[in-house]
């Protein structure tokens, strides 16, 4: 049992140290490891997986709702970028800049792609000549890189994998409900898919993406109280077709512009995946994106027979599940802390006695609950088991988040309730006032997340300047 | 009708200019646009959907022979990139260097990586440390760049993307096992789903991978008769282990560097699809890979009953094939143009008769043949026929390939047999002299493609000194 303990001990506790926990879980399930690429992170085939399946989860709803897959070069000239001066100005200060190709100096220099705006919108001044032309649902799967200071492994590093849609639209109604029904897109695949509540809500203008007219969000609430942006969806209205000049002949044989939305989710859902239903065991992933839903362990496995009980289990779910045997020499007790380190939501224990009863001992990752089960309702159970990791995860992540939303009417009031409770969301009315935002930050410590679309009503006077306020706001501190 | 000619028009007819003709089907078929980063292209969503069919394939095959995905950083540090000598002469003079981040110049300067085998040494050095540890089998789909001068869209562009596999391995021979498995991998695709026959064979060490020590090629015979690399696998001994210092310690105690290898398929394969399958009326698309695998054309849609047929019997075919219906406006001679330009393999036509008759029209895009099926063997015949396209396209270009062959025993009868039959591969001995390859090349214009791993002896003696040869060795001309 000497080597079950020291896995283990390999991490540091959350309560301890949420930090150094969350870093400790990326290396010791083997998500990622680092390389002598300051700030970029290697992804690791355990990581990757849940990648796929993300990917793969994502595409699927995306494609249902007509979009495509296009690939945009990774570079942009400079002059391209400068085109929409509110976007230049937001990305210009962390892009990564070539300068050489070969041994030659470029006649102009280009950045790797922080985000494909700019690319998108000359290839859809090419394309887009008429009402017939659109809408044009695009999408791409790729790597953006953002010259970031301080880095943490899926959170915030300088290259990271996401898709990014690009969409245009013949009017301003039409991209707006794209706007949303991607927002509700991502909220539905963190809440069903990754068990993750979150927030839907706009962003303030203060933090809306460079170039935007419209942000939404929707922010998650992290097991330490921290706030997390889990996915963006913007509205453009015409003002990257205005810069870029593309335009359309509609119905009326008028050439006017097209109205635009771009939405992106990226490799951060990995870490608000760890932060929201990790524990001091280690991950615990949700079901639908689990590289290995079922590890199979055979116990007392060097008796006859327990090997081959295990293994026809194994397989048995193998049309269903993405299922593991685990047959190797190592024990029982240091396999079971080696999966539980890597999330697996469900194990199966199969020993002597098991086999001799007919039956096998399922075990739940998020809290350890046993259910002794009959072989010929293994499927059954399996499905089942794997329903209730996800709505336990959820429930869990749920009461987390209600236990640490605190409505305040003062900023007094914001500093008690965060002292008393720890971090969490404050919900709070705001005038509108920039000012009063920055300084609600200032004095409090949390800034707005996003303005709720389930609006409250909280009281009717903003929570800084004391004057009349009608707009809920999610304050936090944030990832 | 003047729509449809003018469809058809639009491109240059492969005999007369076959580059242009190459450039107009990636234009027209909607594969690829052109943007403002130079020697770069945009893959459009029905080129897209091409390379995502590619990967599914090729990654479901990779997975089931054990390779896991994993993600490294785009970049490269200039010293990582430096510690393989020879890799490093051959890839620095054709690498994009990033010099700042935001506005920070970088301590040291870091290239885009054309090819990652030292990131994944530096990698390897860092998890492998036992036997137990091997074989690592990884794989990543990724962008990778290089500056090329003269660029064609598919065929060579300064960013494309791509698979990298890159294996360890505890010995020589499973190493080298790995390197032809994965050579018969491309090749079972080409052959089997893109109905490319290709030629399996070594590289002449001049025409090696920088750093390894064999190189396999897959080599296709394109329409007009130049050759393709269409995918190559790497042996490199223990050449980078040794320069990353990688090592594990084996069943005895010993220290010991292992040996690994790396392969790759491009989005150039797309290309070799258009430039062996395509004609004057398009693309010709291999049902494998095809985005549209039939297309249901209703003929005399207005007439009362004719939507709604063609509608059911598309939905019909949903279940087994990629299925369009084309209910447009347009005409049907503009459709059957139109899905003929983007390479269709099957279409289907159904009209009032046909409805009578209870039957529908097949035609294949290949070879224009019509047939008449009931409607009650519908699932049956499209099977059939998709099976038959692909046949059919193997034959066609296996068919050019052979008239295109010529043994030659002398520089004067590759000279005399090009003219006469046109550009080709050329079967030749050589003696394994380096300058015998470069004068063959100098004399007669065709380099050596590779070494088939299928030997057959056509003279004795070298086709360039006359002295005894050995080796058969393909010439061609070489995209």
């Amino acid at each position: 049992m000497a080597d079950d303990k020291k896995l283990v001990e390999q991490i540091t506790s959350m309560d301890e140290d949420f930090a150094q926990w969350y870093t400790d879980i990326c290396k010791k399930a083997d998500l990622i490891d680092y390389s002598s690429v300051k700030g970029c992170m290697i992804i690791r085939p355990y990581g990757y997986a849940i990648w796929e399946l993300i990917q793969k989860n994502l595409d699927t709803r995306f494609k249902e709702l007509g979009h495509e897959n296009v690939y945009m070069p990774m570079f942009i000239p400079e002059s391209l970028l400068q085109k929409e001066k509110d976007h230049v100005a937001g990305f210009a200060p962390e892009v990564a800049w070539v300068t050489h190709g070969g041994s030659e100096k470029l006649t102009e220099r280009m950045c790797v792609r922080p985000t494909s705006e700019t690319l998108f919108c000359e290839h859809y001044a090419n394309i887009i000549r008429s009402y017939r032309d659109l809408p044009k649902l695009y999408n791409q799967w790729c790597s953006v890189v953002r010259w970031e200071k301080t880095t943490r492994p899926f959170l915030r590093s300088r290259e990271f994998l996401w898709q990014e849609g690009h969409t245009m639209h013949a009017t301003a109604e039409e991209a707006r409900a794209e706007t949303v029904q991607m927002l509700n897109v991502y909220a539905d695949f963190h809440e069903k898919d990754l068990a993750i509540p979150v927030i839907k809500g706009a962003k303030t203008p203060s933090d809306k993406f460079a170039g935007a007219e419209d942000t939404y969000a929707i922010e998650a609430l992290m097991h330490d109280g921290k706030a997390l942006q889990a996915g963006t969806s913007h509205y453009f209205g015409d003002g990257f077709a205005k810069a870029f000049d593309i335009t359309y002949t509609d119905k009326e044989n008028k050439v006017v512009h097209p109205f635009q939305t771009s939405w992106g989710v990226t490799t951060r859902m990995i870490g608000g995946i760890i932060m929201t239903h990790g524990d001091n065991n280690g991950l615990v992933l949700p079901p639908a994106v689990a590289p290995i839903q079922v590890v199979v362990i055979p116990v007392a496995a060097h008796k006859p027979g327990v090997i081959d009980a295990a293994s026809a289990l194994a397989d048995r779910l193998k049309g269903d599940f993405r299922v593991k045997l685990d047959a190797s020499d190592n024990s029982p007790g240091w396999k079971y802390s080696e999966y539980e380190m890597k999330g697996v939501p469900l194990r199966i224990e199969i020993g002597p006695r098991d086999i001799e009863a007919g039956q096998c001992v399922l075990v739940t990752r998020h809290n350890r609950e046993k259910t002794i089960v009959k072989l010929d309702e293994l499927e059954k159970a399996v499905a089942e088991k794997l329903q209730a990791v996800r709505d336990g995860l959820y429930e869990k992540a749920l009461a987390n988040r209600q236990r640490r939303t605190y409505d305040c009417e003062t900023m007094d009031e914001i500093i008690k309730k965060l002292a008393e409770g720890g971090d969490g969301f404050v919900r709070a009315m705001w005038c509108g006032d920039p000012e009063c935002e920055d300084k609600v930050k200032e004095v409090t410590g949390v800034g707005s997340r996003c303005i709720p679309l389930e609006q409250e009503k909280i009281s009717d006077k903003c929570v800084c300047c004391g004057k009349p306020a009608t707009q809920l706001v999610y304050w936090g501190k944030a990832y």
